[in-house]
Formats: C-alpha cells, structure tokens, sequence
C-alpha cells in the first residue's frame, strides 16, 4: 500500500485528494479529502503554478508517509512539463511543472495530460483492468483519448498520442473542430459540445436551439423523437469512427467514459451498432467498456503516473 | 553483413530473393538473384505450403552460409502462423508456415504479414530510416498499412493494427469496402481500385467507364481534367485522413508507397493539402514520405524480419 497526494488540473478547477494504491493490485483504489479550487486560469501560467505549489505543500503537510506526487494536467506534457496549451489557460506553456512541485515538496512527482490520467486510472484500476492494451475514450465537453500499452501511456513522437476525437468522420466534414479544421472530425459532431451543434445544425427552422448536449439529453430523457435521432446519429458515428481507429490500433479493449457516455442505453446501442459497423471482422469483437471510476479516474491515474515515477 | 532467403508471398505470385542487411547498418540491402513463381492459389493452402517449402529448400541449397529465411505473407500472421486469411487463398488460415519451413531447412525462419514486411523494410533501410515511429501506407490495388515502432512491428490484440485502409472517411460512405463495410472506410475510393469507383461514381452519364486506377492516371497524365478532378478528390481524402490517424498515433513520419503513391505530383500535392487539414498543429509537421525501396520493400523487410527472428 502506498499513498500518493494527486492533482487534476483543468481549465476551471485544481482538484486534489490522497490515493492509496495496492501495489499487489488486489483491493480497489482508496480516494480520499477531495478538495477542489478554482484554476483561475486568466491570471496566468506563472501565478496557477505559484498557487498550486502552494496549494501541494499544504496538503502534504496534512499526511504522512506520502509516497510521491502524481499529477493530471491540461495540456501537452513532456518530460514533467507543459510543451503546448490552448488559449483556455494562457501562459501555460513551458511551465515546469513536476520540477517545481518536486522542490516544494521533496517527494517524486509523476506527471501526465489529464487526458491520459483518466486513462492509466481506468487501464489500471477501472474499466480496462486486465487487458495489456487499453484505448480509453472521454466523452465529454470535448472528445479526449488515451492509449495505455502493457500499463504504460503512448506518448508518441510529439506527446498527442491518443487524440481520439481528432481522427475523421464524415459526419463532422464543414462543422468547425476544436482544432480549427473543418476537414470532418469526430470531436464536433459527438462531443457534448458536438452533440448541441448537431441538434441544431440538423433541427427545422421551427425548433428551438439547445445550448447544450444536456438539453439533447434531457430533451430525449422526455421522449422528444428529434432529440433521439439526434442522439443516435452522433453516437452511430462515434461508433464508426472508433471502429475504424481499432482497425488500426488493435487494442484489446475500448473504455468509454465521460458525460456523453452516462446518458444511457440509446447512445449506446447506437455507439456499438456504429462500432461492429466499421470495425473489421477480426476487431469488431473488442469490448466497449463503460468507464467504471467516474470522476476519479483522473486522480487515480495521477497516482498510477506517480507510483511509475517511484519506480 | 549477413544473408537471408526472403519470400513474397501474395495472391498471385511468390516471390523469393537473397537480402544482405549490413548489421552495422551502414551499407544499403543487397537484393538479389529474385524469382517469382504463380502462387495458384486456387489449389489451396495445404498445397501451397508444400509448394512453397519445396521452393525454400532448393533455393537454400544455392547459397552457402544463410542467416535464416524471412516470409513475409498475405493474411493475418501471429507466431509463424496465418490466423485468418481472406477467400483468395482458400485453405491458408491454419498453416504454420515458419514452423514448416524451420523444419524444411534449419534454418531460423522470421515471419510478419506482407504488408508488415513492407513497412519493416522502409522503417529499416528505406524512407523510414531514423525515425522511431513510422506508419508504413501502401496504397496500391487496396490500401494497406504497419505501425513500426523502435524498429519492431506493432501487430496489436489480434494481429491485425495498421489497417489504415479501414478507418474512417465520409467519401467513402455508401461504397463497399473490401471488408464488407458500407460505413465510409478510405480504401474503396482511395486504392487504385478506389480511384476507378469514384471516377465510375462521380462521372455523368456521357462519360465512358474506367477498368482500373491506372485508366484514371493515364487520363489524367494525358489532360483529362475530370480525371485529374478524381485523383485529387481522392488524395486530398486519404490525406485527410492520414491527418486524423497521426492525431492518434503521433508517429515520427508516415511513409507511403504503393503504386498509386507513385502517379506523381498532383496526387502527392492533394494528399498533403488533406493531410495539414486533417492533422492538429503538433501533427502538421509529420513528414510524408515517399517510400524508398520500391518492390524491393516486402524481401528487404523479409530478411528484417529473419534478423529479428535469429536474435
């Protein structure tokens, strides 16, 4: 057993809680004193690192016996620092993050994208426990990605390895991506962000717009026919898009999590419709595995990144 | 330096040769003496086999000192055997082709998938040399693929990752894959075959039907400005494409080769155009690159393949 202080950094709040992790790999993970603050990202790259050095001394102050620091962090991370960041958290870029909360504390600090801590969490410990290669899926405002080999996140030659919902579908083809292209992503048009725009893209002049995937859900949720179609062609596509990724990645699993992937049995019955479409014969039988930590996920990857950082 | 028997063996033809590899790799591969006899795959897989370890036998008595022996061949090959192959070899799911071949001559036998061996032989001694992490695309009768990473095939869950000719793209919606799908995979309008189905689909009426990709090209080479229209359409898909699947896989470099790779400068303009719309900032930079080693690619890869087998 060791216990780990881990961080989940985003774009609106830093989490942080303590990890306990079986190194036995018998009993599930213990999540405790979760806490979480703002990012306050507007006020910069400098100063969110200033806080949240602060932020870590205090709370390892608070344990004792503390194995090391993990974190989960937007953006591209190499190396324990942060290569590349969108505009969401200016000045972000070339933080040296883990150097940082290493002086602080004096402990190792094991440090990925918060994307792939969601990932190792549900490789590891969820979902995806017991399958050697994992692809894990995150369905939410936008579409994120893993891919955990033998345990390990494949990093790739630029660090974006696993950016799921930046692949192609004819579906998202002139629907703006996250990304800037309008070639025809799936992250536009399957996204919960993606799923509002579908809705309103394929809508009648006569129906009112939505703001959000939640309004399509809970819009479906009262039976509105629209709104379920809505649903399952986005999800269908989803389905093909990722069918087509394992003919070309060959896991032995998919995790899908995420809000998306919690809004219940009609989005997935089209995901997998979608999936045995465009999977190949050989990798149509790959699981699709709901996620199984929820929102612990990302905390529990910290720690899964800060036992590898021990060694 | 060290010498391997290498063989070819596809649907219509089996190729044989001697591959030097200089182990220092410094000096290029040495191919050699090639043959090629009709596969006859008609009289099926039991008979192949037996055909074919006759072959290995008497080409080995030719030359003294051989490494080992490296096979590349068509199908689905986990551990020297073909695990599932298509309808144009009936009877070859189920050989243990390396095992029968080891006995035949033994000698130690490598062996990978044809499209495998291709991508090993460009990672190694072609286009690919020096990058990590190469995705090989073959883009000839249909469209194969092999991720290579730190100079060994990734073959994936089931043996089968790098079938990038079945991921998704919207062009390829409604068009039948050669795996079955209808769901929109890249191979059935960007192969050479698929160069002459979008041609045959989006010409009118008046128009004259096209056989083969080669019609389209020679078209196009003679002026034809639809059909220069139709390779470009094509292309610019399967950069697109390509474009997405970097985004997941971040390799170093993508190389591409096949005969399709090999029409000329508009296809090549139009696949790169898709490719930077399709990729993400930290993708873009990826190079394409053409394939180096010609036909020579699947026997160079073949005795690659044979090296990693003697140790």
């Amino acid at each position: 057993m060791a216990t780990y202080l881990t961080v989940d950094l985003g774009g609106t709040k830093i989490a942080t809680g303590f990890v306990t992790l079986d190194d036995a790999g018998q009993a599930a993970p213990v999540v405790e004193d979760l806490r979480s603050v703002p990012t306050e990202a507007p006020r910069g790259g400098d100063d969110i690192l200033r806080r949240l050095a602060a932020l870590v001394a205090d709370r390892v102050r608070d344990r004792d016996g503390l194995a090391g620091v993990g974190i989960g962090s937007a953006g591209v991370v190499a190396d324990g620092t942060i290569i590349s960041s969108t505009d969401l958290i200016p000045g972000w870029t070339g933080q040296r993050v883990a150097e940082t909360l290493a002086e602080t504390t004096g402990l190792p600090v094991g440090m990925v994208n918060d994307v792939v801590a969601h990932g190792l969490g549900e490789a590891h410990h969820g979902a995806g426990r017991g399958h050697a290669r994992v692809l894990s899926v995150g369905v939410g405002t936008g579409i994120g990605g893993a891919i955990i080999v033998d345990g390990r996140p494949v990093t790739g030659a630029h660090a974006v390895a696993g950016h799921i919902g930046h692949i192609a579908h004819g579906l998202g083809r002139g629907v703006r991506c996250s990304c800037g292209t309008l070639a025809g992503h799936i992250e536009p048009v399957a996204s919960g962000t993606g799923l509002a725009t579908l809705y309103n893209l394929m809508k009648d002049d006569a129906v009112a717009e939505v703001a959000s995937g939640k309004d399509v859900s809970d819009l479906a949720a009262a039976g509105d026919a629209f709104a379920t179609e809505v649903i399952a062609r986005s999800a269908r596509a989803l389905g093909e898009a990722l069918g087509g990724a394992v003919n070309l990645l060959d896991p032995d699993a998919v995790v899908v999590s995420g809000s998306v992937a919690g809004s219940g049995a009609p989005w997935w019955d089209a995901l997998r419709a979608g999936f045995a479409d465009g999977a190949m014969a050989l990798t149509r039988t790959i699981p699709l595995l709901p996620g199984a930590l929820g929102g612990a996920a990302p905390l529990v990857g910290a720690a899964v990144a800060a036992a590898q950082a021990v060694g």
